[in-house]
């Protein structure tokens, strides 16, 4: 099946976002992983950052008419999840 | 004059861009303005955090093939330069 210019962008946008969206998921994995060790200040620093680094790149696709709003939302929405999960974790231990 | 579809996504990334780059040049602008004052450490961070995002952005429309790698440093680089201008009028005060 033949996609249009249009369809072309808005793939790729989307596959762009879940890839980085999937980078910050193993970050959060990793550390959950190693939940023995010491928490470490830094790795939750290069989250915050690679979160705010993210929204920063659904807030443009979704002003480009790339992704929905809602679309982009619920991809942040799942990892602030998991990074509750991992926060909640660390604070119970 | 009609753009294709193609044409208007380009357009459009290049214009959200430089609408970012514009602000972060009021923010070192402003920042100048007030070179008698002393350096706030926490509008470094304002500017480190927002050239960060405009870095994400523009990596994003650049793997999107939306703007060429080259608008995308130089949109950067006129930004680092007067970002440095600003560091320097601080470190000879």
């Amino acid at each position: 099946m033949e996609h249009t210019e249009e369809q072309t962008y808005h793939l790729k946008a989307l596959e762009l976002l879940k890839a980085d969206a999937e980078k910050i998921e193993q970050l959060i994995k990793v550390q959950m992983d190693h939940l023995t060790l010491p928490s470490c200040p830094l790795y939750e620093e290069v989250l915050d950052t690679q979160m705010f680094g993210l929204s920063r790149e659904i807030d443009f696709a979704v002003k480009l008419g790339l992704i929905e709003r809602e679309a982009g939302k619920n991809l942040m929405d799942t990892l602030e999840k998991k990074l509750s999960i991992l926060h909640d974790a660390y604070t119970n231990k």
